[in-house]
C-alpha cells in the first residue's frame, strides 16, 4: 500500500507546530506523529438513534409530540410546513415572567437568574440533514436563525444570541431529526468577547480587520480553501482546534449576522451546504457542531467584529492537557483537510 | 418511589441561574430542569479496555514493551518498582534538538516548532487507580510530580509545566493502565493564563489572594465542602463547569506546586486519593480528567496565585451551546453534588 508509507514518509519530516490563533492569540498544536490518513477518521457505524424512524420522532410532528407552540412556521401549518420554531421544551435559560433579573451574592461569589429564550429550529424532512438538502433549503434555515434574532434581539435581558447546531450524539444531539438551537442570553460570550477584543486590537494595530486579512491571505496562499462563492468563503483555520474545522466567512466586512441580505443568505445557504457535504462524504457522516459568532446585542457597535460561522467536527477527545490549558492538539494539518476536502 | 418525586418538587421550585467564576469572569449555567438524581450519573457498565489483562499492557513492564528508558524511578528496577517516568513515546512536543526553536510566518499568522517534553507517570499496580491506592503511595505520585517539574523547570524553552491524569476511554485514556502525564511547553496555558489575570485583579481591588477569600467562605458556608484534613481543602466550584466537579486547594496561600513540602504531600495524596474515591463510589468508577494548575515557570514571579487541583468529571458533553460560547451547562448544583459525595 504505497499511498500509506507515502503518508507515513511525509509525516516523519514533518516537526510539530504550535500555531497561533491570530484572533485570540490562543495556541494549538498540530501533531501529525501519531497522524493517520484522512480517510481512517471517516465514522464506522452509524449511532443507533439515527435508525429511530419517522414514527416515534418528536419532531416529526412536533404539534402531535406536545411541542411547544411554533413562533414561526414556513408553510400554513398542519401538513404544510417546510421550516418551523418553537421554544425548548426544557430550555437552559427560562423566559421571563416579567419584572426584574435577580442579582444574587454569596459570600465573594455572584449569580443571576439564568432568564432568556431557548428555541429549536426543525426542518421537515427527517431523514436530510443540512448538507443533503437543496441549498435553497439551507437558506431558508438561514433566513429563520435570521428572522427569530431579529425578534429577540432588542428584549430585555437579551445581550448575545447564540444559533447552533448538533450532529450526532457525540456532538450532543439527543433527538436525530436535524435541527438547529437559539439561546438569546443576558451574558456575552466569553469565546465571542476574546475574539471582539483580538479584532478590536488588530484593528488597533493595522487598521485593518484581522478576518479580512486572513481571507485576503487565504485567497493567496490557496492551501487552506475548501470552497468558494461571490459571498462567502469557506477553509480551514490556520489555528485549527479540531480535525477537519471549516469556517465559513462572508467575503465582504459584515460585523452583524442579523444584517444578512437575501443574496447572502443564497450563498451562504450553499457554502453552509456544501462545507457539511463534503464532511458528509469525506468522513461518512461524522458528528460535529456549527455555530455563528457575531457581534453581541447589546447596545454597543462592533465595527471591527467580522460574523462567522465555524463548523467544528467531533473527532478528537479533549483530554486531560487540552481542558486544562486550553490548548488543543491536531493530529491532521488544515492544509491536508482542506486538500481532502476540495477533493471530494 | 418518593424520593424521586421529591426530587422533582425540589426542582421544580429553584430556578436557573448563571453562576459567574470568581477568578475568570466566564459564566456557568446551574440548569436543574432536565437534572437526574445524583446516583443516575453513575457509569452502568466498564469500558471495554479497562478488561485488557497485565499480560497485553504496555505499562506493567515499560521495558519489555519498549517505552522510552525511564528518567525517574521509585526501586531498584527490573522487577522491583513502585512508579516510574519515561518518555512519551508518541509525544505530542518534541524534545530539542539543541540550538534554535524556529519561529516562522506565514502571510499574517504565526507558528514555531512544537518543542517541548512529553512523560509519563506510571504507577505499579494495573489494576488500583489512584483512588484505591493507599494515600502514601498518591503522596509519592505527587513527589514524582514535583521531582520532575524541577528537573525540566529551568530548561531553555519551557515556560509552563502541565501535569494531567486522564481516566477512562471518554477521558482520553488510550492505555488503561493508571498513569499521568506531564508536558512542558514554551507557551504560558491560556486557561492558567486567565486565572493569573483574575487573580492579579482581585488582589489589586481587595489585597487578598481570591482563592484564600473562597477557602474562608466556603469553610464558613460548608455547603459545597468533600473533605478536608489539615493543609488541603476539596469542595466543588461555586460555579462548577461539570457536574460533580472538584477542587483541591493547599489552605495555606500557595503560588507554586514545586515548592511542595513533605508534610503537604501526604495531606495532598490524602485528599487527592479521598476525592477519586469518593467520585468512584458515587458514580460507578466514571471518567475524570484531573490536573495541576500552578505559576508559570517564565522567570517571573506570581505571587497572588494559588495552585491547585481540579478534578473535571467527563459526566456531560459540551455540544453546540459550550462548544460556541464557552458557558457550560451543569444539571446538578455543586451544593448538591458536594452533599453527595461527602455521604458516600
Amino acid at each position: 500500500m504505497p499511498s500509506i508509507s507515502l503518508e507515513k514518509e511525509k509525516n516523519k519530516t514533518k516537526p510539530t507546530e504550535l500555531r497561533q490563533d491570530l484572533v485570540t492569540g490562543d495556541w494549538v498544536v498540530i501533531s501529525t506523529v501519531r497522524a493517520k490518513r484522512p480517510d481512517e477518521f471517516a465514522k464506522k457505524e452509524a449511532d443507533e438513534e439515527h435508525q429511530i424512524g419517522v414514527r416515534d420522532c418528536l419532531f416529526c410532528d412536533p404539534v402531535a409530540s406536545g411541542q411547544e407552540k411554533d413562533v414561526l412556521i414556513y408553510g400554513t401549518g398542519n401538513d404544510d410546513w417546510s421550516l418551523r420554531v418553537f421554544p425548548n421544551k426544557y430550555p437552559a435559560f427560562s423566559r421571563p415572567t416579567g419584572g426584574q433579573i435577580n442579582h444574587k451574592e454569596e459570600g465573594p461569589y455572584f449569580w443571576m437568574d439564568s432568564i432568556g429564550y431557548h428555541e429549536v429550529i426543525v426542518t421537515r424532512d427527517h431523514k436530510k440533514h443540512l448538507g443533503q438538502m437543496d441549498p435553497v433549503m439551507v437558506a431558508e434555515v438561514l433566513d429563520a436563525y435570521q428572522s427569530r434574532y431579529i425578534d429577540l434581539m432588542n428584549k430585555k435581558s437579551v445581550n448575545y444570541i447564540d444559533i447552533f447546531h448538533n450532529h450526532g450524539k457525540s456532538a450532543g444531539a439527543s433527538i436525530p431529526h436535524p435541527h438547529s438551537q437559539l439561546i438569546a442570553v443576558p451574558v456575552v460570550s466569553p469565546y465571542v468577547d476574546s475574539e471582539l477584543a483580538g479584532a478590536e486590537k488588530y484593528h488597533r494595530m493595522n487598521k485593518h480587520c484581522v478576518y479580512c486579512a486572513m481571507i485576503e491571505w487565504e485567497r493567496e496562499a490557496h492551501k487552506r480553501i475548501v470552497f468558494e462563492n461571490e459571498d462567502f468563503l469557506v477553509f480551514c483555520p490556520f489555528a485549527a482546534r479540531a480535525n477537519f474545522e471549516m469556517w465559513i466567512l462572508p467575503k465582504k466586512h459584515k460585523p452583524y449576522f442579523e444584517r444578512i441580505s437575501e443574496e447572502e443568505k443564497i450563498a451562504g445557504g450553499e457554502a453552509l451546504q456544501k462545507a457539511i457535504a463534503k464532511l458528509d462524504k469525506a468522513l461518512n457522516n461524522p458528528d460535529f457542531n456549527f455555530y455563528i459568532h457575531t457581534s453581541p446585542c447589546d447596545g454597543k457597535d462592533y465595527p471591527h467584529y467580522h460574523w462567522h460561522i465555524e463548523i467544528l467536527p467531533k473527532l478528537n477527545i479533549w483530554a486531560g492537557f487540552e481542558v486544562s490549558t486550553g490548548i488543543e492538539i491536531v493530529t491532521i494539518s488544515p492544509e491536508d483537510a482542506a486538500e481532502y476536502l476540495r477533493g471530494v
